[in-house]
Protein backbone atom coordinates (compact mmCIF):
# COMPACT_ATOMS: atom_id res chain seq x y z
CA UNK A 1 0.00 0.00 0.00
CA UNK A 2 1.59 3.47 -1.29
CA UNK A 3 0.85 6.27 1.31
CA UNK A 4 -0.98 9.47 -0.38
CA UNK A 5 1.21 12.22 -0.55
CA UNK A 6 1.19 15.34 2.01
CA UNK A 7 1.48 17.57 -0.48
CA UNK A 8 -0.62 18.66 -3.57
CA UNK A 9 0.09 20.82 -6.25
CA UNK A 10 -2.22 23.07 -7.89
CA UNK A 11 -0.62 23.31 -11.11
CA UNK A 12 -0.95 23.96 -15.03
CA UNK A 13 1.50 24.03 -17.83
CA UNK A 14 3.05 27.57 -17.61
CA UNK A 15 5.89 29.68 -16.50
CA UNK A 16 5.29 30.07 -12.62
CA UNK A 17 3.96 26.60 -12.52
CA UNK A 18 7.06 24.80 -13.90
CA UNK A 19 8.82 26.41 -11.25
CA UNK A 20 7.16 24.51 -8.44
CA UNK A 21 7.34 21.13 -10.36
CA UNK A 22 10.56 21.88 -11.06
CA UNK A 23 11.82 22.15 -7.60
CA UNK A 24 9.64 18.96 -6.44
CA UNK A 25 11.18 16.63 -9.01
CA UNK A 26 14.69 18.64 -8.06
CA UNK A 27 13.61 17.20 -4.43
CA UNK A 28 12.71 14.29 -5.19
CA UNK A 29 9.36 14.61 -2.79
CA UNK A 30 6.40 12.97 -3.37
CA UNK A 31 3.10 15.20 -4.26
CA UNK A 32 0.09 14.61 -6.01
CA UNK A 33 -0.78 16.55 -9.24
CA UNK A 34 -3.57 18.40 -9.74
CA UNK A 35 -3.75 20.33 -13.26
CA UNK A 36 -5.87 23.10 -13.38
CA UNK A 37 -7.04 24.07 -16.55
CA UNK A 38 -6.98 27.57 -17.08
CA UNK A 39 -8.08 28.02 -20.67
CA UNK A 40 -10.87 26.14 -18.94
CA UNK A 41 -11.70 28.47 -16.82
CA UNK A 42 -10.94 25.94 -13.76
CA UNK A 43 -8.97 28.53 -11.72
CA UNK A 44 -12.15 31.12 -11.22
CA UNK A 45 -14.44 28.05 -9.77
CA UNK A 46 -15.35 28.82 -6.68
CA UNK A 47 -13.28 25.46 -5.35
CA UNK A 48 -9.83 26.67 -6.04
CA UNK A 49 -10.91 30.52 -5.18
CA UNK A 50 -10.99 28.66 -1.36
CA UNK A 51 -7.17 28.18 -2.19
CA UNK A 52 -6.16 31.20 -3.65
CA UNK A 53 -8.54 33.88 -3.55
CA UNK A 54 -6.95 35.60 -6.60
CA UNK A 55 -7.35 32.66 -8.87
CA UNK A 56 -3.60 32.09 -9.89
CA UNK A 57 -1.70 29.20 -9.93
CA UNK A 58 0.24 28.01 -9.10
CA UNK A 59 -1.02 26.54 -4.94
CA UNK A 60 0.65 24.01 -2.76
CA UNK A 61 -1.20 22.10 0.14
CA UNK A 62 0.73 20.53 2.60
CA UNK A 63 -1.47 18.29 4.34
CA UNK A 64 1.06 17.37 6.61
CA UNK A 65 1.34 20.77 8.60
CA UNK A 66 -1.99 22.10 7.00
CA UNK A 67 -0.54 24.97 5.20
CA UNK A 68 -1.97 26.32 1.96
CA UNK A 69 0.13 28.96 -0.09
CA UNK A 70 -0.40 30.33 -3.14
CA UNK A 71 2.40 32.82 -4.78
CA UNK A 72 5.77 30.77 -6.74
CA UNK A 73 8.32 32.62 -4.79
CA UNK A 74 6.36 31.93 -1.30
CA UNK A 75 6.08 28.06 -2.49
CA UNK A 76 9.71 27.72 -3.66
CA UNK A 77 10.85 29.44 0.03
CA UNK A 78 8.50 26.76 1.70
CA UNK A 79 9.87 24.18 0.00
CA UNK A 80 13.48 24.80 0.17
CA UNK A 81 12.65 25.44 4.62
CA UNK A 82 10.69 22.19 4.61
CA UNK A 83 13.89 20.12 2.87
CA UNK A 84 16.72 22.76 4.15
CA UNK A 85 17.92 22.13 0.38
CA UNK A 86 18.35 24.28 -2.76
CA UNK A 87 18.98 27.34 -0.36
CA UNK A 88 22.89 27.94 0.61
CA UNK A 89 22.96 28.54 4.20
CA UNK A 90 25.81 30.15 4.61
CA UNK A 91 24.81 33.78 5.20
CA UNK A 92 26.30 35.51 2.09
CA UNK A 93 25.46 32.84 -0.72
CA UNK A 94 21.65 32.42 1.10
CA UNK A 95 21.07 35.90 1.15
CA UNK A 96 22.19 36.20 -2.72
CA UNK A 97 19.58 33.20 -3.39
CA UNK A 98 16.83 35.06 -1.97
CA UNK A 99 18.01 38.55 -3.38
CA UNK A 100 17.94 36.90 -7.21
CA UNK A 101 14.62 34.90 -6.41
CA UNK A 102 13.27 37.97 -5.37
CA UNK A 103 14.31 39.80 -8.91
CA UNK A 104 12.93 37.48 -10.79
CA UNK A 105 9.83 37.54 -9.41
CA UNK A 106 9.51 40.96 -9.00
CA UNK A 107 11.34 42.74 -11.08
CA UNK A 108 11.61 40.14 -13.83
CA UNK A 109 8.82 37.60 -14.57
CA UNK A 110 5.68 40.23 -14.10
CA UNK A 111 7.50 42.19 -17.12
CA UNK A 112 8.41 39.04 -19.10
CA UNK A 113 3.89 38.43 -18.52
CA UNK A 114 3.28 41.62 -19.77
CA UNK A 115 5.86 41.62 -23.11
CA UNK A 116 3.83 38.30 -23.72
CA UNK A 117 0.75 40.23 -23.47
CA UNK A 118 1.06 42.46 -25.83
CA UNK A 119 3.63 40.66 -28.00
CA UNK A 120 1.68 37.53 -28.46
CA UNK A 121 -2.21 38.44 -27.76
CA UNK A 122 -2.51 42.34 -28.36
CA UNK A 123 0.15 42.70 -31.35
CA UNK A 124 -1.91 45.54 -33.05
CA UNK A 125 -1.26 47.34 -29.88
CA UNK A 126 0.89 51.23 -29.97
CA UNK A 127 4.07 49.65 -30.73
CA UNK A 128 5.98 52.05 -28.31
CA UNK A 129 4.01 49.61 -25.93
CA UNK A 130 5.65 46.37 -27.07
CA UNK A 131 8.89 48.32 -26.99
CA UNK A 132 8.87 49.52 -23.80
CA UNK A 133 8.54 45.83 -22.79
CA UNK A 134 11.45 44.80 -24.62
CA UNK A 135 13.70 47.37 -23.39
CA UNK A 136 12.26 46.28 -20.10
CA UNK A 137 12.74 42.82 -20.37
CA UNK A 138 16.21 42.60 -21.73
CA UNK A 139 17.46 44.98 -19.58
CA UNK A 140 16.44 41.92 -16.95
CA UNK A 141 18.52 39.93 -19.42
CA UNK A 142 21.75 42.16 -19.17
CA UNK A 143 21.68 41.71 -15.10
CA UNK A 144 21.26 38.26 -15.17
CA UNK A 145 23.53 37.98 -17.79
CA UNK A 146 26.23 40.32 -15.63
CA UNK A 147 26.04 38.55 -12.88
CA UNK A 148 26.47 34.92 -14.73
CA UNK A 149 29.45 36.04 -16.02
CA UNK A 150 30.90 36.41 -12.63
CA UNK A 151 28.96 32.92 -11.44
CA UNK A 152 28.16 29.42 -12.27
CA UNK A 153 24.80 29.75 -10.32
CA UNK A 154 22.95 32.83 -9.27
CA UNK A 155 23.43 32.61 -5.86
CA UNK A 156 26.84 32.07 -6.57
CA UNK A 157 28.21 28.59 -6.70
CA UNK A 158 25.03 26.87 -5.38
CA UNK A 159 22.19 26.00 -7.67
CA UNK A 160 19.09 26.99 -5.65
CA UNK A 161 15.66 28.27 -6.19
CA UNK A 162 16.60 31.79 -7.76
CA UNK A 163 17.75 29.52 -10.86
CA UNK A 164 14.68 27.06 -11.11
CA UNK A 165 12.90 30.51 -11.00
CA UNK A 166 14.18 32.38 -13.34
CA UNK A 167 14.54 29.03 -15.46
CA UNK A 168 10.61 28.58 -15.30
CA UNK A 169 10.30 31.74 -17.50
CA UNK A 170 13.11 31.70 -19.49
CA UNK A 171 11.78 28.50 -20.44
CA UNK A 172 8.89 30.02 -22.11
CA UNK A 173 10.88 33.20 -23.49
CA UNK A 174 13.19 30.38 -25.78
CA UNK A 175 9.60 28.46 -26.73
CA UNK A 176 8.25 31.86 -27.74
CA UNK A 177 11.16 33.02 -29.30
CA UNK A 178 11.67 35.75 -27.36
CA UNK A 179 16.16 35.82 -28.04
CA UNK A 180 18.86 36.54 -25.59
CA UNK A 181 21.04 34.36 -27.61
CA UNK A 182 23.46 37.54 -27.84
CA UNK A 183 23.60 37.37 -23.85
CA UNK A 184 26.40 34.27 -23.60
CA UNK A 185 26.65 33.55 -19.99
CA UNK A 186 22.94 33.87 -19.43
CA UNK A 187 22.50 31.11 -22.44
CA UNK A 188 25.02 29.17 -20.83
CA UNK A 189 23.60 29.01 -18.03
CA UNK A 190 20.21 28.63 -19.80
CA UNK A 191 21.80 25.15 -21.18
CA UNK A 192 22.65 24.03 -17.87
CA UNK A 193 19.98 24.28 -16.31
CA UNK A 194 17.65 22.58 -19.13
CA UNK A 195 20.29 19.77 -19.18
CA UNK A 196 19.12 18.36 -15.32
CA UNK A 197 16.90 15.78 -15.33
CA UNK A 198 14.72 17.30 -13.16
CA UNK A 199 14.00 20.03 -14.80
CA UNK A 200 13.12 18.17 -17.69
CA UNK A 201 10.49 16.50 -16.01
CA UNK A 202 9.51 19.40 -14.34
CA UNK A 203 8.49 21.64 -17.86
CA UNK A 204 7.12 18.40 -19.02
CA UNK A 205 4.38 18.70 -16.02
CA UNK A 206 1.61 18.82 -16.09
CA UNK A 207 1.31 16.82 -19.45
CA UNK A 208 0.68 18.03 -22.41
CA UNK A 209 3.32 20.39 -21.90
CA UNK A 210 3.71 23.51 -23.34
CA UNK A 211 6.42 24.18 -26.47
CA UNK A 212 8.16 21.21 -28.11
CA UNK B 1 31.03 59.08 20.85
CA UNK B 2 28.40 57.77 18.71
CA UNK B 3 28.68 54.36 16.79
CA UNK B 4 28.45 54.51 13.34
CA UNK B 5 25.58 52.57 12.84
CA UNK B 6 25.92 48.99 10.92
CA UNK B 7 23.22 49.32 8.26
CA UNK B 8 23.26 51.96 5.52
CA UNK B 9 19.78 52.44 3.07
CA UNK B 10 20.29 53.72 0.01
CA UNK B 11 17.04 54.71 -1.02
CA UNK B 12 14.70 57.81 -2.56
CA UNK B 13 11.16 58.65 -1.23
CA UNK B 14 9.39 56.20 -3.50
CA UNK B 15 7.06 53.34 -2.96
CA UNK B 16 9.80 50.52 -2.76
CA UNK B 17 12.27 52.75 -0.55
CA UNK B 18 9.08 53.53 1.73
CA UNK B 19 8.81 49.99 2.76
CA UNK B 20 12.42 50.04 4.24
CA UNK B 21 12.46 53.15 5.44
CA UNK B 22 8.90 52.02 7.66
CA UNK B 23 10.92 48.77 8.20
CA UNK B 24 13.51 50.38 10.10
CA UNK B 25 11.78 53.04 12.17
CA UNK B 26 9.14 49.75 13.40
CA UNK B 27 12.10 48.11 14.31
CA UNK B 28 14.06 50.79 15.83
CA UNK B 29 17.28 50.03 14.51
CA UNK B 30 19.86 52.50 13.90
CA UNK B 31 20.97 53.68 10.33
CA UNK B 32 22.67 55.75 8.09
CA UNK B 33 20.00 56.88 5.06
CA UNK B 34 21.77 57.74 2.10
CA UNK B 35 19.67 59.88 -0.70
CA UNK B 36 19.88 58.17 -4.18
CA UNK B 37 18.40 60.63 -6.55
CA UNK B 38 16.79 59.04 -9.07
CA UNK B 39 15.54 62.24 -11.32
CA UNK B 40 19.22 63.06 -10.79
CA UNK B 41 20.18 59.43 -12.25
CA UNK B 42 22.35 58.62 -9.17
CA UNK B 43 21.21 55.35 -9.76
CA UNK B 44 22.48 54.41 -12.66
CA UNK B 45 26.30 55.84 -11.84
CA UNK B 46 28.98 53.14 -11.56
CA UNK B 47 29.26 53.26 -7.91
CA UNK B 48 25.60 52.41 -7.00
CA UNK B 49 25.65 49.95 -9.53
CA UNK B 50 28.20 48.06 -7.81
CA UNK B 51 25.44 47.68 -5.13
CA UNK B 52 22.44 47.06 -7.67
CA UNK B 53 23.67 45.96 -10.88
CA UNK B 54 20.11 46.84 -12.15
CA UNK B 55 20.23 50.61 -10.62
CA UNK B 56 16.99 50.11 -8.68
CA UNK B 57 16.65 51.22 -5.23
CA UNK B 58 16.51 50.35 -2.19
CA UNK B 59 19.31 48.96 -1.68
CA UNK B 60 20.80 47.65 2.02
CA UNK B 61 24.32 47.36 3.12
CA UNK B 62 24.63 45.42 6.40
CA UNK B 63 28.46 46.39 7.63
CA UNK B 64 28.16 44.21 10.53
CA UNK B 65 27.90 40.99 8.54
CA UNK B 66 29.12 42.05 5.13
CA UNK B 67 25.87 41.28 3.33
CA UNK B 68 24.55 43.80 0.84
CA UNK B 69 21.17 42.97 -0.80
CA UNK B 70 18.31 44.88 -3.38
CA UNK B 71 14.71 44.35 -4.27
CA UNK B 72 12.70 45.16 -1.38
CA UNK B 73 10.97 42.45 -0.50
CA UNK B 74 14.59 40.40 0.12
CA UNK B 75 15.73 43.20 2.11
CA UNK B 76 12.42 43.47 4.53
CA UNK B 77 12.78 39.20 5.01
CA UNK B 78 16.65 39.98 6.06
CA UNK B 79 15.41 42.63 8.45
CA UNK B 80 12.50 40.45 10.03
CA UNK B 81 15.10 37.36 10.09
CA UNK B 82 17.84 39.53 11.86
CA UNK B 83 15.69 41.15 14.05
CA UNK B 84 12.89 37.89 14.73
CA UNK B 85 10.43 40.41 14.27
CA UNK B 86 7.48 41.57 12.30
CA UNK B 87 7.43 38.12 10.74
CA UNK B 88 5.11 35.79 13.08
CA UNK B 89 6.91 32.79 14.08
CA UNK B 90 3.70 30.07 14.39
CA UNK B 91 3.89 28.66 11.05
CA UNK B 92 0.54 29.10 9.68
CA UNK B 93 0.99 32.98 10.17
CA UNK B 94 4.16 32.68 8.77
CA UNK B 95 3.23 31.29 5.96
CA UNK B 96 0.51 34.07 5.07
CA UNK B 97 2.31 36.65 5.81
CA UNK B 98 5.26 35.40 2.99
CA UNK B 99 2.38 34.52 0.70
CA UNK B 100 1.10 38.12 1.32
CA UNK B 101 4.64 39.62 0.71
CA UNK B 102 5.26 37.74 -2.54
CA UNK B 103 1.33 38.83 -3.51
CA UNK B 104 2.38 42.36 -2.97
CA UNK B 105 6.22 41.67 -4.61
CA UNK B 106 5.27 39.79 -7.92
CA UNK B 107 1.31 40.30 -8.27
CA UNK B 108 0.50 43.71 -6.94
CA UNK B 109 3.84 45.91 -6.95
CA UNK B 110 4.95 45.55 -10.56
CA UNK B 111 1.31 45.88 -11.80
CA UNK B 112 1.11 49.29 -9.84
CA UNK B 113 4.30 50.41 -11.27
CA UNK B 114 2.69 49.89 -14.66
CA UNK B 115 -0.71 51.72 -14.25
CA UNK B 116 1.52 54.86 -13.12
CA UNK B 117 3.46 54.90 -15.91
CA UNK B 118 0.41 54.93 -18.53
CA UNK B 119 -1.68 56.97 -16.22
CA UNK B 120 0.70 59.69 -14.81
CA UNK B 121 3.02 59.58 -17.41
CA UNK B 122 1.99 58.49 -21.05
CA UNK B 123 -1.78 59.37 -20.60
CA UNK B 124 -2.12 59.69 -25.01
CA UNK B 125 -1.39 55.67 -25.24
CA UNK B 126 -4.41 53.52 -25.98
CA UNK B 127 -7.01 53.73 -23.60
CA UNK B 128 -7.27 49.88 -24.02
CA UNK B 129 -3.68 49.86 -22.39
CA UNK B 130 -4.59 52.50 -19.49
CA UNK B 131 -7.90 50.13 -19.03
CA UNK B 132 -5.76 47.17 -18.96
CA UNK B 133 -3.93 48.33 -15.90
CA UNK B 134 -7.01 49.37 -13.65
CA UNK B 135 -8.81 46.11 -14.09
CA UNK B 136 -5.38 44.43 -13.48
CA UNK B 137 -4.99 46.53 -10.16
CA UNK B 138 -8.28 46.86 -9.02
CA UNK B 139 -8.74 42.95 -8.81
CA UNK B 140 -5.70 42.95 -6.71
CA UNK B 141 -7.34 45.84 -4.41
CA UNK B 142 -10.47 43.12 -4.38
CA UNK B 143 -8.52 40.39 -3.47
CA UNK B 144 -6.49 42.61 -0.23
CA UNK B 145 -10.35 43.44 0.81
CA UNK B 146 -11.74 40.53 1.09
CA UNK B 147 -8.70 39.09 2.84
CA UNK B 148 -8.91 41.95 5.30
CA UNK B 149 -12.42 41.84 5.72
CA UNK B 150 -11.79 38.77 7.63
CA UNK B 151 -8.44 39.87 9.19
CA UNK B 152 -6.48 42.60 10.50
CA UNK B 153 -3.95 42.21 9.28
CA UNK B 154 -2.75 40.59 6.51
CA UNK B 155 -1.14 37.81 7.91
CA UNK B 156 -3.69 37.32 10.53
CA UNK B 157 -3.85 38.70 13.89
CA UNK B 158 -0.13 39.96 13.52
CA UNK B 159 1.27 42.85 11.49
CA UNK B 160 4.22 41.52 9.68
CA UNK B 161 6.18 42.80 6.84
CA UNK B 162 3.39 41.81 4.19
CA UNK B 163 1.38 45.12 5.59
CA UNK B 164 4.04 47.20 5.47
CA UNK B 165 5.68 46.17 1.26
CA UNK B 166 1.83 46.66 0.31
CA UNK B 167 1.44 50.18 2.58
CA UNK B 168 4.70 50.98 0.57
CA UNK B 169 2.97 51.48 -2.69
CA UNK B 170 -0.95 52.29 -1.52
CA UNK B 171 0.48 55.13 0.09
CA UNK B 172 1.49 56.04 -3.50
CA UNK B 173 -1.74 54.82 -4.91
CA UNK B 174 -3.59 57.26 -2.27
CA UNK B 175 -1.27 60.11 -3.18
CA UNK B 176 -1.68 60.28 -6.78
CA UNK B 177 -5.40 59.83 -6.59
CA UNK B 178 -5.91 56.00 -7.59
CA UNK B 179 -9.39 55.66 -5.53
CA UNK B 180 -9.57 52.43 -3.93
CA UNK B 181 -12.40 53.54 -1.00
CA UNK B 182 -15.40 51.24 -2.26
CA UNK B 183 -12.85 48.18 -0.67
CA UNK B 184 -13.83 49.27 2.58
CA UNK B 185 -11.93 46.94 4.36
CA UNK B 186 -8.58 47.62 2.22
CA UNK B 187 -9.45 51.26 3.18
CA UNK B 188 -9.72 50.46 6.94
CA UNK B 189 -6.51 48.76 7.25
CA UNK B 190 -4.74 51.55 5.14
CA UNK B 191 -5.97 53.84 7.76
CA UNK B 192 -4.99 51.72 10.56
CA UNK B 193 -1.21 51.52 8.97
CA UNK B 194 -1.07 54.74 8.25
CA UNK B 195 -1.74 56.23 11.84
CA UNK B 196 1.04 53.91 13.09
CA UNK B 197 3.91 56.61 13.77
CA UNK B 198 7.12 54.71 12.60
CA UNK B 199 5.30 54.82 9.23
CA UNK B 200 4.51 58.74 9.49
CA UNK B 201 8.67 58.80 9.98
CA UNK B 202 9.50 55.95 7.36
CA UNK B 203 6.49 57.95 4.40
CA UNK B 204 8.56 61.65 5.14
CA UNK B 205 12.12 59.78 4.42
CA UNK B 206 13.91 60.86 2.76
CA UNK B 207 13.39 64.59 2.56
CA UNK B 208 11.82 66.04 0.91
CA UNK B 209 8.58 64.04 1.19
CA UNK B 210 6.14 62.86 -1.76
CA UNK B 211 3.08 64.05 -1.70
CA UNK B 212 1.27 66.04 1.23
N1 LIG C 1 2.97 36.10 -9.07
C1 LIG C 1 2.28 34.85 -9.29
C2 LIG C 1 1.76 34.78 -10.69
C3 LIG C 1 0.85 33.59 -10.91
C4 LIG C 1 0.24 33.60 -12.30
O1 LIG C 1 0.09 34.65 -12.95
N2 LIG C 1 -0.13 32.38 -12.80
C5 LIG C 1 -0.69 32.27 -14.12
C6 LIG C 1 -0.11 31.07 -14.85
S1 LIG C 1 1.64 31.22 -15.09
C7 LIG C 1 -2.21 32.07 -13.99
O2 LIG C 1 -2.67 31.38 -13.09
N3 LIG C 1 -2.98 32.69 -14.86
C8 LIG C 1 -4.39 32.55 -14.88
C9 LIG C 1 -5.13 33.84 -15.06
O3 LIG C 1 -4.49 34.91 -15.08
O4 LIG C 1 -6.36 33.78 -15.16
C10 LIG C 1 3.23 33.68 -9.00
O5 LIG C 1 4.46 33.88 -9.09
O6 LIG C 1 2.75 32.59 -8.66
N1 LIG D 1 11.33 45.08 -7.49
C1 LIG D 1 12.14 46.17 -7.00
C2 LIG D 1 11.76 47.46 -7.67
C3 LIG D 1 12.71 48.58 -7.36
C4 LIG D 1 12.36 49.84 -8.13
O1 LIG D 1 11.74 49.78 -9.21
N2 LIG D 1 12.75 51.02 -7.57
C5 LIG D 1 12.48 52.28 -8.21
C6 LIG D 1 12.03 53.31 -7.18
S1 LIG D 1 10.52 52.82 -6.37
C7 LIG D 1 13.74 52.79 -8.88
O2 LIG D 1 14.82 52.66 -8.35
N3 LIG D 1 13.61 53.38 -10.08
C8 LIG D 1 14.69 53.96 -10.77
C9 LIG D 1 14.70 53.61 -12.23
O3 LIG D 1 13.84 52.83 -12.68
O4 LIG D 1 15.58 54.15 -12.91
C10 LIG D 1 12.00 46.29 -5.48
O5 LIG D 1 10.97 45.84 -4.95
O6 LIG D 1 12.91 46.79 -4.82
Amino acid sequence: MTKTPDLILYTDSSPNGFKITIALEELGLPYTLKHVHIEQGENRQPDFLQLNPHGRIPVLMDTATGITLFESAAILLYLAQKTARLLPEEPQAHWSAITWLMFHTSSMGPLLGQRVHFELFESSTNPATIARYRELTESTFSTLDQRLAEHTWLAGDEYSIADIATFGWMHIARIIHFDFSQHRHLTGWYERVALRPAVQRGISLPHPATGP
